[in-house]
């Protein structure tokens, strides 16, 4: 879908160069609804976070929203009491260029950490951004562009939607959570629909969506402090969905936000596999998703499916330190629909077969799977995750100070 | 200390070649007091674990011990139930050559997962490394050695103590959770002393003696499914410790453990650097911890200091998302003495006067401290670790299948 999505009704895009960036690529990202809109964001929970989530964290419950303004390659985070004032001003800017409030816009930063914006470069680009803003797919695309920072690609996809009362769309972008010093990894999304939703209607849908897309990824474990996911609805289609169409549409935005997800794996640095972890048979859907992330997060099954091992000690092991309670009796594991485990046990297998698989595909299924015993439940989770690669460490051990 | 230590009186140690490694190399190592000691042990809290370790953690709450006998080579883990056959056939066969139960055996094995011991090499080595057994200190380092997995050195040391009673020895050796495939991680480790102790005793002693040492050390955060630590008390001496006696009898054991434990990460996998990380002013002491295992346990963070870079963001956003609350602007930090962050944002200092430092020396310290807030303490915690290396990616994607 990447590089096709359609902006909804009622939304206008832009794409600048403020000049932020030593590479001169694109920096700062406009989304300005044509009135206000219903508006609900989800934030890091790190105890560290930079200015714009503090800012935009205070403003979403309002519920309200006209615009989110996102400028790469400076993150102001780490920036104390002036970094707020900065982020303030960023949304004033474009309230002033846009008519309307200032706590009507919404803030993000991605890039370098506790260094100050470069206020004089941001004031200035604001107004010409905003002289930009086009309801086009490609202002949508461009401004997808501007939020990059070591992603190698654009992240954006749009669905529509047949409702009852009529049809829907919604559009995401996101950039990655790739990290290179001295960035800090920031995941960032929009998505906008202009479906008619309350703004309880759009935290609800917001949660939802992101409980089994952004938040079970991984690429190294580390979480950001900047990390923002924006959702605003303009209303412009004139679809009051009802209860019916809420359910599609939660399932469009949960779409959205699988494409978005996903696709920050696919890109994640220096990555050769895109893993997908699978646990069944467990007693709740978060212990299950514990358990998936503990694998996710093993940096010794990353480097085995890196090499092409199907070593399912480790993935096994992983799920053994997980915190979650199970007898390895009923524990069974398929790589790629091999089963390499069974009952805690060995199974007989091929493992040059399996091993060639890795080495040829890019894709990896990993599926553990809890079959009996006292601990078990009918619960299941999904985690993404990428290898891990002596280019990542290349990338991420790169001096840079 | 390595190489020079003295083994207690009262135990006798050997160690042997049966032929389990490809390599020739020594892979059984054996512990024997001369009349029943008093015995305790901690053991890996993975769910899924090897028969030696099922075995031993049985046996351990009788209180009593005469022997540890440990394989290298093959962990007899994911064996099912002949692997426990065969930890216990071990335990039988070495108790026939020393005259006692087999249930005063204590059992460790680490090495290849999932494959059965080779039992007839093992049955027949046991009589002979039983013949080898004596009381002088190279036993103690050929024990140490045939322990060795992928371990450059071997680890042992000691202390003497002089108590109120007279004077006491507590010897200790252990094998490093380096992890290379199809290898599980283990860390195995023996502490001996001849100082007379109750069982009671010898548990809170070592209890006491791993919590700040054996686990306060990590490597990539993979917890082994063979971890085992054990203490053996002959009482040879004759001295009867008092309460003032326990006290640094404790610190003496604390010692042991301590030396073994960093040994360990000294000796890690690919590892440029030894990375001391210390978290101080904080509420209580396991969150302490809790907050200085996020920082030695990130990826991020690990790179950062392969590469030379001061980059205290990865670190202070890792006590960021560490669970532990905290307000970031009462937070400060030093690399290597040099205060790069305080109260919240950056410090002024010469980058790359600190990134000289790291490049040069091998021993990082890190200092986080949080000087106030409603959430902060008095309690500190110190977690050890080792940096992330391509090397340790090479040596962890190896194909071994």
């Amino acid at each position: 879908m990447t590089g096709q999505a359609k902006l909804p009704r009622g939304f206008r895009a832009a794409g600048y160069t403020c000049g932020i960036k030593v590479s001169g690529k694109s920096d700062l990202s406009l989304f300005v609804a044509d009135g206000p809109s219903s508006a609900a964001g989800v934030f890091t929970t790190n105890r560290v976070c930079g200015a714009p989530v503090v800012v935009s964290r205070r403003r979403v419950p309002s519920g309200s929203a006209r615009a989110v303004i996102i400028n790469s390659g400076n993150s102001n985070a780490a920036t104390g009491d002036p970094g707020i004032a900065d982020a303030e001003r960023m949304t004033a800017e474009l309230a002033l260029s846009i008519g309307c409030r200032p706590e009507d816009v919404l803030v993000c930063s991605t890039g370098v950490i506790g260094v100050p914006l470069p206020m004089p470069l941001l004031l200035s680009g604001i107004p010409q951004a905003a002289a930009k803003l086009a309801s086009d797919d490609q202002s949508l695309l461009d401004a997808a562009t501007a939020m990059m920072t070591t992603d190698t690609v654009p992240k954006l996809t749009s669905v529509d939607l047949s409702l009852s009362g009529g049809s829907v769309r919604i559009a995401g972008v996101c950039k990655g959570a790739a990290m290179i010093a001295p960035n800090m990894a920031t995941m960032l999304g929009v998505v906008l629909t202009d479906a008619l939703l309350t703004p309880a209607q759009c935290t609800e849908l917001l949660r939802a969506g992101v409980e089994d897309t952004f938040n079970c990824i991984s690429v190294d474990g580390h979480m950001s402090t900047s990390d923002t996911v924006l959702l605003l609805a303009s209303g412009a289609s004139g679809v009051n969905p009802g209860a019916d169409d809420l359910a599609e549409l939660a399932a469009g935005i949960r779409q959205v936000c699988q494409h978005l997800a996903t696709s920050i794996i696919r890109d994640a640095e220096g990555a050769d596999h895109f893993i997908t972890v699978d646990v069944a048979g467990i007693v709740t859907r978060s212990a299950a998703r514990q358990m998936a992330r503990a694998i996710a997060d093993s940096a010794l099954v990353k480097t085995a499916i890196t090499g092409g091992d199907p070593n399912w000690g480790r993935i096994v092991s992983a799920a053994g330190y997980s915190g979650v309670g199970f007898d390895p009796a009923y524990l069974s594991l398929r790589i790629n629909g091999t089963e390499v485990y069974r009952a805690g046990t060995p199974a007989i297998f091929d493992a040059a077969v399996v091993s060639r698989g890795l080495k040829s595909d890019r894709e990896v299924h990993l599926e553990l799977t809890l079959h009996g015993g006292p601990e078990s439940g009918s619960c299941s989770a999904r985690f993404w995750t990428s290898d891990l690669t002596a280019e990542y460490v290349r990338l991420n051990s790169e001096y840079t100070t």
